[in-house]
């Protein structure tokens, strides 16, 4: 029988173990010995891997979505604050696991994304979200003179959700958070520098 | 015997594979088939697969040096004409494997950093030069007066670095060039933009 707290284990420890090994790197036996259910409970659960990948990246996405309410879309904060806030938790989480592991749907971009389509897709509107949330942050932004009204929130926002995920690797490559420090420093400094009246 | 026109059969064809799907989705099975060597023909030439893939980001680093030697450190050309060569030639290397590979040691960075410390120090190593050169490409630019003498040079071609890794990753995920395009009128307008008297 397929017992629905094997699912959920599998589901959590899984995407731990495949936040640090890599989708490919994380065989099915890996993912079953961490979780400390049988092999089968996979099969019972997963109609395959690639079904098992698209439900880590909802999981890791649902952390996520919480990390976006309480920082970019916190209307309880200045705009600019939820900005530094939303890079400030990608930092701790970096730290937290030690500077080994990146952004999990960084990694999936990389490895998987050729490879299944269904996971390209899922990625593509998981970006297309963050990108919203940073959009929204910046024209709040604008909004309160913060930044120049000649600001372009949706091109800057997707420029901070690819530079975001470069700094992520190269924190990933170097253990060490300086790439998203240097990214939050020029960002402020030189991009959001508002050379207006404010 | 160990033929070393297989050697290279395995490592040129093997960077492709590689490049592709992965270091851990592409199988040692999967290369020498790709290369049309025998299977033992692997095991001959590189003593782990590891190995292999030291000598793939070396491979690959060949070409970025020849691009590097070409774009960012080619004294023929006025210093910021050369940084915009460079991220061109980024770019059509994204568009020639139809924006589905991404930046190899990017992909590297993300699957096996975590797995292999030799190859994390080489991509530490690598990304290390690439930096140097988009530094000596930047302070080039401050002499001819054609940015701020203010600049950093060094923690800006740090930002450039890691931003055009993000840009990669996400080419790679939307299979469109504009992430790297957005990336490169951001980074002129902008970042580089010179406010001064020149």
């Amino acid at each position: 029988m397929a017992k629905s707290s094997h699912r959920e284990k599998i589901l959590s420890v899984g995407m731990e173990v495949v936040h640090r090994h890599g989708f490919a790197g994380a065989s099915v036996r890996d993912i079953v010995k961490a979780a400390g259910v049988p092999q089968g409970s996979f099969t019972n659960h997963f109609v395959s891997k690639e079904a098992f990948g698209l439900e880590v990246i909802d999981l890791y996405y649902a952390n996520a979505l919480k990390t976006m309410a309480e920082t970019l879309r916190n209307e309880e904060l200045p705009p600019l604050q939820r900005l530094r806030a939303y890079i400030d938790r990608t930092k701790e989480r970096l730290i937290r696991n030690e500077m080994r592991n990146g952004c999990l749907f960084g990694n999936f971009a990389a490895e998987a994304s050729e490879v299944s389509e269904p996971i390209r897709q899922r990625l593509v509107e998981v970006f297309d979200e963050v990108q919203a949330a940073v959009a929204h942050c910046l024209r709040a932004a604008v909004k309160a003179g913060e930044v120049s009204p000649s600001l372009d929130c949706d091109e800057t926002a997707a420029f901070i959700v690819s530079s975001l995920q470069g700094a992520n690797l190269m924190t990933k490559t170097l253990r060490s958070t300086v790439p998203v420090e240097r990214f939050k420093e020029i960002l402020f400094s030189s991009i959001l520098r508002h050379t207006g009246s404010a």
